[in-house]
């Protein structure tokens, strides 16, 4: 079970944990962000203490919280300001911005912790007599609000249903390789149970240590090596979701033509249509090893070639990703170490220029898991193919640095807010025909947009995840914060941003999901018909509207 | 566009097309049914004359028909006897059954062929107005029911919505390998507008040669090399579906976690939704080579085993059958030459039986198709795994016959109702764990309803359409027909094969569909809610619920 107490509740990820960049660095990080953004950081002001966060009392009737006690017990029913701040928010970039000022909108009334379906069920009954919305909570690692505590006009407030009780394995099923979880599960409880049977889910997306099965589902998570074991909706046998009108579940059979797939009307459903508490997933044998490699070109044009032709070869490549110029300039100066005389990433990158990897060229990531020889072939492979296609080898450094930094990369984020610096990310999708011109049109436009919100900023993007017909554009963005009006100028941003990647004909996400963030937009991505069509269905299992109001839909 | 005069009105297929046995081999193949059977083979009555069936009038008023040549043109409405008997059935053996009998049901008011994607919606205005059921009609290969002219009570009659003037190539996208076609091209037509540009879908189902992309669609169709090219719904990126309150499109990308995926809504939703007019598919280069091969088991155990190793080796094998003994037995019969003194297969087969081979055998057809090299690497390390797998090598004959007749079986069924034989079929897929007890299970019930409901019959079966975590196991059955109650023997037959099939744990339909002959089904394999959610947002398009009604939900 996720231990809250353990993860930053103002901040990304685990309490301690960091980019770990020494201090040489993270001056020289400063001084060159400083250039870029044409100003000094400075510190910004101190976030606020948890204990200074104002909330409003609960206000829950004696009865309603006993019958929540008899269906959670007395300990999965919780009113504290801590419970109700960490359920408070996902972890947005607003949602950082509010932690850290302590002036939040809404809190849930109650964190309930069910842990078992039908306590799940007894909690959708509560509070459809109590009139409580229900926002439905994993790791509650969402960056586009998927668990804000909104409740509709008419509701009394919301409820957080804190999945993380519901976390045992229950069965394996080793002959079909499958596995059966409670959705509470979070990532490395779910692959340690795996690994002591032999197998790995192999889903690793950057939330991992502090992300649950049930979101990564209701979110249609993609890991990070999603190219070789498949996104979570690939990995997805069948489910069991409680909704307030009863339980919808999907029979464990590996294709069905029976209509329509209701996996997939789940899958992605964020909590609006109800809770999942149950999932069976396709599980691969543990991999006995891995192998990542960095490999240079000269342009973003070059490495899109490259990275597609690796993925039509079908090698058995787990993850290919291909930073543009921006992100690569970028991530050699993180790599870069001011208190080495002699600095061998400088040395290297100097050599490289002498053979045409200049201005403009673009590192990728590439890498293969599995048993020993698989991977040892599919690596050679990717390597002749890649060299072909101009790439130029930088060895094993830089796959072991982005090995070892997976999960860390987000601490940057808060690192950076301490500095005064946003960063904020944004992704989409995109066919191989369109991919490039959708980068160019996308980068600047969220230059532009940083100009004239922010007065400056530094846009950049890789590609990762991707498919026979197109990829995952991942984009990032730094600006200077003005603190007097830090969330509208987030929010201008954010609208130019998806303005920006539907106009190039993208998707508003390829993995992140849609929340609050995304939600105006849906119906310019889907129409209106396949909205009303979703509506419907929801209004079918969720007649009242209680389920994860104000998302989505 | 599918020459409608060109495919047999009461049977499967092309006319002039059939299975093409000498007559040596059909006597002695009757002969050996008749003995297994239990009682000698003699031709059944005579089927009747299309100009024989009786068919009420088309009660259209003239100023409806009139809207709907506007619509659709002058060549565009059909009433004559022909066109409404074609498309009064699909192709299951019940449709067969009446349709030699002369005594259908029901019929199409008028068949409707609209040339693009406005005249579709201008039909569902016009049958809205003039409150007549839309039955959407592509190959019409439909083997369980999906076509039937039904109409909800209250409803004035039934349209049948031919799409298979909606035959174009919109436009191909090289670089990102996708095709957008309308949806109402068949299977050759597709693939030789992508063979002239170097490309193949490779979705080639059974009803390839008379069924269309839309249909494919509708009904989550798989092709025989499925587990290679994908089956549709890993092949579809996009479409674009007319319902009677307008259009649903998705947007061409790769993925998308923007919500429920819309795609997979409309993936076998069997024309209840709305009509597929268009539809953007993944295309892979055109295959140079292809290559299938046969290998013996000793067993059915032993076969899945190997087959179960194959797929999890992701050697790039695209398709792998493995008969049952049964299947095996018959196969062999058919391959037998009666007239030869020296029949080869029968010579080889008894050799194998020295190496233990004997009863019990399994045979396995798998091959690979693609680039010369690819399909070499393929097919030897698959051969390699089997022989691991204790398969004995038959050589490159199993897999000629294999591609020679992948269209042809079904034209046996024909034949085998010439002589008073059922023959019908029936799937599901199970996972691994499950698969052969499974198997036992279902061949045992179709094998007891045989005798229970025909006085005998033979039942086997094979496993095709593979998967990491279980496969599709396709049934056969052969019983004789007692003419004076058929549909009933029928009925009942089919009523205890899906009872059977349900109490294994398998879906109703890895890839036939629902139609009408499943349709009593549905809220077992689903369950009651997420039946509600489909019926919430058919209702949600289709208010009046003109789409395809008596099918599916």
């Amino acid at each position: 079970m996720i231990a809250r107490e353990s993860l930053r509740w103002n901040g990304w990820g685990r309490l301690g944990e960091s980019m770990h960049l020494t201090r040489a660095r993270e001056a020289a990080l400063l001084a060159e962000l400083g250039r870029r953004l044409g100003r000094p950081i400075a510190r910004a002001p101190e976030p606020v203490e948890l204990d200074a966060i104002k909330l409003p009392p609960p206000k829950l009737a004696p009865e309603i919280l006993a019958r929540m006690r008899a269906a959670c017990g007395e300990d999965g029913v919780r009113t504290s300001a801590f419970e109700r701040v960490t359920h408070a928010t996902g972890r947005s970039l607003p949602d950082l911005m509010r932690l850290r000022r302590g002036e939040l909108d809404a809190f849930p009334e109650v964190v309930l912790y069910p842990a078992e379906e039908g306590a799940v069920a007894a909690v959708l009954r509560i509070a459809a007599d109590a009139n409580l919305a229900v926002v439905p909570f994993g790791g509650g690692s969402s960056v586009v609000g998927g668990v804000a505590p909104c409740f509709a006009p008419g509701q009394a407030g919301a409820l957080a249903l804190d999945t993380t009780r519901l976390d045992r394995l229950v069965r394996l099923d080793a002959e079909s390789r499958t596995a059966t979880f409670q959705a509470g599960i979070d990532g490395p409880s779910l692959e340690a149970v795996l690994a002591a049977r032999g197998f790995t889910l192999g889903h690793f997306p950057q939330s991992f240590e502090h992300s649950t099965l049930g979101g990564w589902i209701a979110t249609r998570s993609a890991g990070q090596q999603s190219d070789g074991y498949g996104a979570i909706d690939e990995l997805l046998v069948c489910l069991r979701v409680v909704t307030p009108t009863g339980v919808i579940r999907t029979i464990e059979v590996p294709r069905s033509a029976s209509g329509p797939e209701i996996n997939q009307l789940l899958l992605g459903s964020e909590g609006a249509l109800g809770v999942v508490v149950e999932a069976t997933v396709r599980v691969h044998p543990r991999a006995e090893r891995f192998d990542e490699r960095g490999m240079l070109f000269r342009s973003f044009h070059e490495g899109v070639a490259a990275v597609r032709a690796l993925r039509r070869a079908e090698i058995g490549v787990a993850m290919a990703r291909l930073s543009d110029e921006g992100e690569t300039e970028l991530s050699l100066l993180l790599r870069r170490d001011p208190s080495r005389r002699f600095d061998p990433t400088a040395t290297a990158l100097g050599l490289t220029e002498r053979f045409g990897y200049g201005a403009g060229r673009c590192a990728l990531i590439y890498g293969a898991e599995g048993d020993r020889h698989a991977v040892r072939t599919a690596m050679f492979r990717a390597r002749m193919l890649l060299l072909r296609h101009g790439g130029l080898p930088l060895g094993r450094g830089p796959g072991r640095s982005w090995r070892r930094d997976r999960y860390r990369t987000p601490y940057l984020r808060d690192w950076l807010l301490d500095h005064g610096v946003a960063a904020d990310t944004m992704e989409t999708a995109l066919p191989w025909s369109r991919l490039e011109a959708g980068h160019d049109a996308i980068v600047r436009a969220l230059q532009t947009a940083c100009v004239r919100h922010a007065g400056g900023g530094l846009a950049m993007a890789h590609l990762s995840h991707s498919y026979l017909d197109g990829a995952c554009l991942y984009f990032t963005i730094l600006y200077p914060i003005d603190a007097s009006r830090d969330l509208e100028q987030w929010a201008a941003i954010k609208r130019d941003a998806t303005e920006a990647i539907l106009a190039a004909g993208g998707t508003l996400s390829h993995h992140h999901g849609i929340g609050v963030d995304h939600k105006e937009w849906m119906t310019r991505e889907r129409g209106v018909l396949a909205i009303e069509a979703l509506r419907a269905a929801k209004s079918a299992v969720d007649p009242r509207g209680l389920m994860n109001p104000g998302k989505l839909l």
